[in-house]
């Protein structure tokens, strides 16, 4: 069975080395960067320049001469968006592939949780006492540094306080590009424990259709990131799956760490909540072009009757 | 006895609260940065206002009303000249300190030593096998990409591979700002055993002059940085020494992890040597202006005989 693949964002080439390892019969590898060259020199090493054709330049800039059965991509950034490439995945899709052809991964999934760390106790501790002398009027500027954007970090499911609501769901075959545009969202959350909410952790998971995949096996070496801070394709785990059932790489809390970690967005002051309280408001994630590329985020809800604007921060 | 202080570079006015504690009667606490709105609050809150003012403006642009005894302030950068104020801090001591007036730190001295670490077997060892596949392609990008600029990293004494030279002796009560444009030194070493040479470590030590101090202890509460990534002045140790002594504050291979670590300047490749060996060469450390503030480094020696040209980078 002749699979051709397109890879887009191919880095160093190492999802397209899979591929033409997994049987594919040619693999397209598309690169912005410069980063282009080393995946060509990567390719000759391998002697796989006969399969892989790695092309440097913009989805949108470029040209295939044919129609590709597979679209491979690790587009997915911090909070799953953040300077994603999903765009130009999306169009590779609708330019070149064939209909009925498979999207890896296939669905991905956002979710928002309420959390409590100990950060903001913590920042306040440092400052109360440097050196023996006390700062604590710095916390108020100290805080407002550390939580005016949203931080890349661990959380583990200790620190959740009630089940994720789904942000978004979407469906890597037929998303279109608008509907990226802006992302909006009800979520309602009833507090497992009593705690000091001290703000919110987004997170995703992606999933790599299975029953589509039965005669491609690659997404049983779809690496994962490493947690120590080497790049994306570094030190991966990997996980292998029955055939028949989908892959999903999960970075939620509860799962093993990986370079996305969770994105905690934190209140300047967290808030005491009573266990089985609730909560409930509107996220909205849009797209902003000031930085280039970021994402507005805005969270505005209710907690007991009380309407807290709630705040809003951009993703860088 | 009346004790006039002013603290350059203040922060968030750590240093000078310590003077004020001391016995200072007057501190001045001079910032350029916005931190020093912080600083006042702080000031505020620890009820000394009446002894200490900060200035929120650059050392060239203000106006002081008085002279002070001592000048103190914390302008080391990585390498010790990195980003650093000691222009300022000289132009603060020949505006306004009094004849015989105290400078803190009073001394510094830069050292360079060769060092042996693992970090270009580590690059190659982790490009030979990602996730199976053999990357080694990218090694020579991958190490120019590592090393084309300093490394900011902790080597412990096991790594020096010879005693180190001094490349500048700095004293500080007396350097011009003339004689930090260019610093140029010789240098000789005879490597102590055979090992695989992969650059040469810059550090720092900084002196505290005693016999000035003794009516004076602020020197025994200046404090270090901490080795966790924590700014400057948080999680201090703290050193104390006879009056009559200097304290010496040193970041060294062999002394505790300060924030400023050590630098390391890698050779792309690292050059085989035996024990007795020698190499010899020049150092030059020149400020350069773009971009602002950064140093260029340039190095070349002989080794064995053969004229290696070394290499430059900028620090930035």
């Amino acid at each position: 069975m002749v699979q051709i693949v397109l890879d887009v964002g191919c880095g160093i080439g190492l999802l397209s080395i899979l591929c033409a390892q997994a049987g594919a019969s040619k693999v397209y590898a598309i690169d912005a960067s410069n980063i282009a060259r080393e995946a060509k020199h990567v390719v000759k090493a391998n002697n796989l320049s006969d399969i892989i054709t790695v092309l440097h330049g913009r989805v949108e800039d470029l040209q295939l001469s044919e129609k590709v059965d597979v679209i491979i991509s690790n587009w997915m950034g911090y909070m799953l968006l953040q300077e994603s490439m999903l765009g130009s995945v999306i169009i590779a899709r609708d330019r070149w592939l064939k209909p009925g052809g498979l999207m890896l991964p296939s669905y991905a999934t956002l979710y928002l949780a309420p959390v409590t760390t100990n950060k903001h106790r913590d920042i306040t501790d440092f400052w109360r006492n440097v050196e023996g002398i006390d700062m604590s009027a710095i916390i108020p500027a100290a805080k407002t540094h550390a939580f005016q954007e949203p931080i890349v970090e661990k959380v583990s499911s200790e620190n959740v306080l009630a089940g994720p609501c789904m942000v978004k769901y979407i469906n890597i075959n037929r998303v279109g590009i608008d509907e990226l545009e802006s992302i909006s969202t009800e979520f309602r959350f009833s507090f497992m424990k009593s705690a000091s909410l001290s703000g919110f952790a987004l997170w995703f998971d992606v999933e790599f259709n299975g029953n589509l995949l039965s005669p491609f096996p690659i997404r049983c070496r779809f690496p994962f990131s490493s947690a120590d801070g080497v790049p994306a394709f570094g030190n991966q785990r990997q996980q292998t799956t029955n055939l028949n059932e989908a892959l999903v790489m999960s970075t939620g809390p509860e799962d093993p760490q990986t370079h996305w970690k969770q994105t905690l967005l934190y209140y300047l002051h967290p808030k005491e909540i009573e266990k089985g309280q609730q909560i409930e408001g509107i996220l909205t994630l849009s797209k902003n072009y000031r930085p280039a590329r970021s994402i507005w985020i805005d969270i505005q809800y209710t907690l007991d009757g009380r309407n807290y604007f709630g705040y809003n921060t951009v993703m860088k």
